[in-house]
């Protein structure tokens, strides 16, 4: 019984540092945006490894008392989102198992697309899974290897998987960090004094006081040895970059460097070329926050049009709000967001989101505005129609639930309720990047271009 | 042995409906700003009051079952933030008593001047207090009193303290909202259908799906009866009004209206009168996010300097993160904020943020600017020098702690290690009112003007 | 609204002791059976006192760090079993309050016939109650006393009260033990070393190591002061001894001296005396385990009946079973009782217990016994039939529950289908005390002779 | 890296019943003395396995809302008990797996002699293994089967190893209970209506009311199948029954028959046979609760020495319990008994426990006795010597901490302070069976005599 699924992840490692558990502690802290759901960090010691992991923040998940029994000089760790389905504490990460290798534990950021048919086979000799994971699939891989050398194995396993794939190894003795051949999820390298650090994106390395030194590449392995020593090595078949558009646009922190452009750069020039590509007459310009926030202001400062806070969040939403039962519906977004009225009344508003995936929340939200006397309701979307779902490594819902994958942009905006909606152009989001090559970048879920496909046992996600 | 200690908090009470405490749930979570430490509903159902209450966040505190067992058609709730001394269960409201008059629970927002005075002639006669709170000694009172009706006990017992108090009462049949003479805190009325809502601020009503109907001004006691019906009054002996203006400035959620004015809109006054006042060359206006933004953004649109967001916060910070042990410290700032370097490098910053208390925070962050790569960081404070301490409700330091207390303007610049720094002019700040008269705000905490004094026995906050 | 209620509890105290907290855990580690609800700690260091309390067994409430918050060398302890309705934390002891005495603790054992009257009494004069508890009302009166010392405070305020009082009392530099002129509670006191203990029963000086010296008499008060030298009193008025027979029959732990006796040889006698009152021709005498044990031997030593364990308990039931819903009903015995097939198959079992409330469960024993191939189930109490309710401090049910109010020996054993029923005649109970005088205790429980009437508020328990 | 480890078990599984689960949880109940450190239950429903386990007792483990988790018609359960180091929720039954075969459940009680072996067989052909527990290896070779369904799987699997497994397997349709060829373990069959029921003893039937049908024979294997029906086979090669003694002498509740023998009567003969075997002058017959009981009886019967509960169990001795840090030590014992002094006093006191095994604990409890003022103590040991651990599912120690491998039983009369010691004979343990085969028994720890060796990897255990 296989479940698909996939999930979203943030990863870090780091080698050799006195305080390893801690350092990883902080960088998970960093990458918590990336995994709300699980958090763990395996430490080596003495040759020795040792997990501690659960479900929850990684502020929950960890106490003092837990990170005093993970000591060692080197550690990795992970924090994890995925769909509902499939959040057990088994599909939580590192996994730590023991072969014939010895220990070793992974952490993983990305969805492989021939899982399935490698676990079957694998099912079928006799092997046991204990989870949902892609990730467990990898590390029976490593097991059966008959390589000498753990690096080998992970090599040797590695090649045989297809799919997208960051992560970090550790053993008795090395820290290994991992780019699949495509790249598709960033994996970025710095250095503290004399420890090596990996992680998922920069902002961890700004925590702990690190340096950011440059991305793992596509297809690199980086092993720190025994002595503290990396090794770079290209062991997989060369392919081509597909780095992923959608972390610029919405995923990653914006305080970041990813695949060598400023995200909050990138996010201005969004905004800017969608005022650009589709004025409008406004008195405002309104982010829905966070995420839109940036490129609001690259609308703003473009057009003209003031920049306003016209919808409040409210940052104190846990997990675990309870909808009053009868009287009210539809809380979901009321209680995350309010309109100032006082600000909104009687102007026209130019709202600025990054994605519109179901509609379900813009609609809402364009109702939150009209109740609270915007005259006109002008929605801008800083990236393409999502038509089509992520499999490498991206929650997206399938396409039935994608609005743009079924319906026309003047049917959307029906929808949703606005006097007119507008999303940047597929060109217009290429040509905002700077530093970075067009042609190296996945965006398979605005124009359906998957390079290496999708799970074969998953055509119900792309069933319109 | 009697602690002194203040804190902030935030009310709400509604009747009738028939879903008191589900509503009573949702205006706590839309105040949650004014108080995270402890969270507590009492509800009436059929003339027996119940009490939920402990510490945490709202969400944290009340589960699906906990709501299911607060039935009734009149709640009141409470949350509250404390200095650290002083956070105790006991100490968290409502607080329900029993008494004479029969049941009757209390949630107060404010802090008395002479509660300390009336808790010792209390004790003198034999009374038994179980929390270091205020409002323990105003339910005292009503205890003692000999009169008839709870409403004219609740009239004996205010009659007899002095200080700041917006407050719900709840008996078996009434529900009761009183704000003090002065009016230091703010306290709404709103409607839903039949029902009659109160709360510290109109976001709550937002959430609710009440309309805002006006203040409870100062000194009137409004009373909701058995029928459903409200009958006001003003039953103390009348004062000057001393509203708080750094409701305004800091403490109230910025989508909605306080004594009149948009909490929103004033704050953008505030950063346009700061460019006015204090003008300087720079690259870019950066907000202290989030509390800073608004004034950023009228700072901005005034100096035509450009708006940025050039730190980023990370609102995944819970309140259990644990500092690593011996390498980095300091990590406060740190781990809440981060600069995006790649936009200030090489700039020269305009700060703006809405207060500076100690200036410890302030100096990290310009420290943090600086180490990003910004060449000048100029501060701009959109209020005056914190000078004082308040003893009407919110939670300042000592006047030792308050570095602008003893320290002149240049004295605390050289120390946040700030290229220039200018507070708003109190004038200015007053200027900045549009809908409300100047003359009817308390600012003590910037002038030292007392109205009523403070606790007698606290002369240690006021030593310099 | 005033719920009446009855609680059973036991009591230490020490002073002084440099691990006085530690002392008062093991003490309340010994006394666990006299109260599983709740168990709470007050400890005095330097003038000020720390509690420590919560609903569960000592060894759930009391973790390492919580016996390391209550530094000091002197503390008193408590734990408390009572009905359903009024297990609440507030009902928890030792009570902590803060008075113009300064602070007073106080953990009690027994109830009060009066406490309802000055409670109401006291609420008219403004007091506020936090607890339904009758020690509540002794802390009042305590702070309502004009008098200088906090002992003659204790003994105005005890002087006010009728009922069962065995209690312990701690302030900044005192420990105070106090036993009600009747008596009814128990109360000794041991010394170790330098330190003086008070505890409800000898098996808490065991498990210290603590040497037994003597009871607290009848009226008697017992100071230990800041020197930790110790003076008696006899502050009340005298007034017959009336030591509870039913702890010698069943509630104290059997390897204990109380009120002179070895609760264990008492228990041993009455199982002699009732084989003597009523022989019946019988295969084994089985005891209903562990409180009717001692008695069977007895029984089987007079009798020449050889004892048999045929019904064996298993100690690892918890408070949490559940029951299954539908197929199997009554587990409430068979969870922890199970007869021995094998050897009670075929034969006439004489079973013997210390007491028979409501009948429901002698008759699911018999019927088990029965189901398990005894031919004949003869029944022998060591007790007179039960046809009062307590109210000195046992909790017992009331008279309309308590099947010998209402129905005759021979109804009973109807009722529970036992072959022949017998209980031991008051007398022969009371001929069976060796070391005390039969005159200075209470039976009212078998003989309805109240000397101090029971509460006024209270007709209801006595209704048959 | 492989820990050795041993553990005790207790199993039980149902099948078909409407609430099996519920079944299961009572039945795990009863069973609660073979395990206390973690209980499981995996019920079948519709062709789906759910699986509830965590560390702690049965009553904590399972809520209603877990059981109410674990629908189905089929369910099996386990309660374990395990050295410290192995002690973790990784390792707590029953294991569930998915496999080419579909899912699969087992619960396990004994050890494996060839696991170590087996084990690094299978690593080093890829597999990986989660846990030490022996019980993994078994599913890993089902999951290896290439047989068609999954009883030949089960027979291929369990052919490979050697040892003690005393087990329980649920599938999507099929209930199956296996024991070894042995018969070390026990495993009994019952009827509960139409619903076949196995358990590890028959205190299990007694509670949910099953009748007790007989034995699983050593090497049978019986499969309960999708309609209800049991088939038996004998798949495994013939071998000599080994049925463990321990379990009479100890481990089995008294309550119960096992391998024909009922508990309570074969410990009473024990007894019997030791006051035969070694008489001596005394005034009392005391046993060490509550194991001790039963052959204290026997002892008494025969000697006419009189039977009295001189030690007193406290039973309220959580795990928890917290020893304090300076003044007194050795609470081990203390906590759980009491000397009762009143008794002992100046008697020659005639102790009977049923086994003697590092000696610490006697040496205590002796101590106790003679400071409660016994003037003789007098040691009799329902067991012989224990000279050897035991590899086939009893947790004894390595011989090192056997005092009896490397003492004569005078060097350890000296050591607990006796006046006398005397245990029962090898053969004198032999001859009290009654209606079973002395041949059919292991008592490898008092004889040596390993019908199947030990674990090569182990040699530790049984260094002297």
């Amino acid at each position: 019984m296989l479940d698909k699924f996939k999930d979203e992840c943030g990863v870090f490692g780091i080698k050799p540092h006195h305080e390893a558990a801690n350092m990883t502690y902080l960088g998970l802290y960093a990458l918590q945006h990336r995994g709300q759901e699980s958090a763990g960090i395996v430490a080596s010691d003495h040759g020795y490894l040792t997990c501690h992991k659960q479900m929850g923040l990684v502020a929950d998940v960890f106490s003092e008392e837990a990170l005093a029994r993970l000591p060692g000089d080197a550690a990795i760790g992970h924090v994890r989102y995925s769909t509902a389905g499939a959040s057990l504490l088994a599909n939580a990460q590192p996994i730590l198992i023991n072969c014939h290798h010895g220990q070793i534990a992974m952490a993983h950021n990305g969805n492989l697309v021939n899982a399935g048919e490698v676990r079957r086979r694998l099912e079928g000799i006799g092997s046991i899974f204990n989870s949902n994971s892609d990730t467990e699939v990898i590390l029976h891989l490593i097991a059966k290897s008959k390589k000498k050398t753990i690096e080998e194995a992970v090599i040797e396993a590695l090649s045989q998987v297809k799919g997208a794939y960051s992560c970090v190894f550790i053993t008795k003795d090395k820290l290994i960090a991992v780019r699949d051949p495509h790249g598709f999820r960033p994996l970025v390298m710095g250095t503290l004094g004399e420890s090596i650090a990996f992680a998922s994106e920069t902002c961890a390395f700004d925590l702990i006081g690190a340096n950011y030194e440059r991305e793992i590449e596509p297809g690199e392995m980086m092993v720190v040895n025994e002595l503290g020593m990396r090794r770079s090595s290209r062991p997989f078949k060369e392919k081509p970059a597909r780095q992923c558009i959608f972390e610029h646009i919405y995923f990653a922190r914006p305080d970041g460097i990813m695949f060598g452009e400023s995200t909050l750069a990138y996010r201005e020039r969004l905004g800017a070329k969608l005022a650009e590509e589709s004025p409008v007459e406004a008195d405002m310009v309104v982010p829905v926050p966070d995420s839109g926030v940036t490129a609001a202001i690259g609308y703003s400062n473009l057009s003209k049009i003031p920049f306003a806070f016209g919808l409040i969040r409210n940052h104190y939403v846990g997990r675990t709000f309870i909808e009053p039962k009868q009287s009210i519906r539809h809380f979901g977004v009321k209680v995350k967001l309010n309109p100032v009225k006082s600000l909104i009344k009687g102007k026209r508003v130019l709202l600025v989101d990054d994605s519109l995936v179901r509609g379900t929340t813009s609609r809402k939200i364009i109702k939150m505005l009209r109740a609270g006397g915007a005259t006109e309701v002008h929605m801008r979307i800083t990236a393409p129609p999502t038509t089509h779902p992520c499999f490498y490594g991206i929650n997206t819902p399938t396409r039935k639930e994608l609005i743009a994958s079924s319906h026309t942009v003047e049917e959307i905006r029906k929808y949703i309720e606005a006097d007119s909606l507008e999303y940047i152009s597929l060109q217009g989001m290429l040509d905002c990047l700077e530093n970075s090559n067009p042609d190296n970048y996945c965006h398979a879920c605005f124009s359906g271009e998957y390079i290496i496909g999708f799970p074969g046992q998953d055509k119900e996600s792309m069933e319109v």
